[in-house]
């Protein structure tokens, strides 16, 4: 998605502004767009978490990354094409290597949509295998 | 995604081949991808099945679209990138305007996902306003 993502005290956010090609019904965006979105940010912050945890700068080494377990989107309202899109979130458990973020995607101020991702840290010797 | 998803049986199925742009971890699909692929199969399915219980050709109008309301996505293995997946959805139930569409994810014929869209009918009026 190539979104950048920073954090905001608890919470970490992001923004991504859909253009056209991201369209479902004309002038909305699809739902696999928002789902990409909540996933991206979601294991984007767990990892963020967990270099935070460790006191570590997010590009020293070895790198911590995590996979997605599962996802959950609820779509609360039609999201607007062409206007951007903040996507907010927060960590609600780490259980060992199992982290849950959940997040809301807002077009203007409202909630289109909200979120949970179950993300999971990949073991060392499993990157780049 | 401009996938191209066909009945077989009670079953639809479409192909999609992820390339090098839809990379997580090196080797694999990020998870975003697999919510799209169901999102948009699953909402496509939905169409499909409401056009067959009218007895209507796909083109003929006015259209019957839906939207997705929810979608739970659960990843089972690392997805491998330049395979072709097979998505694989069925109706597990229509109330109303809300269909209620499972689906799988394989590659090789092994699933990797698994997931569940709430695709909603739009009310006719809705369309293009």
């Amino acid at each position: 998605m190539k979104i950048q993502s920073r954090w905001d005290g608890a919470e970490t956010v992001c923004t991504f502004t859909p253009r056209s090609c991201h369209t479902a019904i004309p002038g909305y965006v699809y739902g696999g767009l928002i789902a990409s979105l909540i996933d991206c940010h979601g294991t984007g912050t767990a990892a963020a978490a967990a270099y935070r945890a460790e006191g570590r700068a997010m590009d020293s080494q070895p790198p911590l990354r995590f996979l997605t377990a599962s996802l959950q989107v609820d779509y609360l309202r039609p999201t607007p094409i062409g206007v951007p899109l903040e996507v907010r979130a927060r960590i609600e458990e780490v259980k060992g290597r199992k982290v849950t973020v959940t997040a809301t995607v807002s077009a203007g101020g409202e909630v289109c949509a909200k979120g949970r991702v179950v993300a999971v840290q990949m073991r060392e010797r499993a990157i780049g295998s």
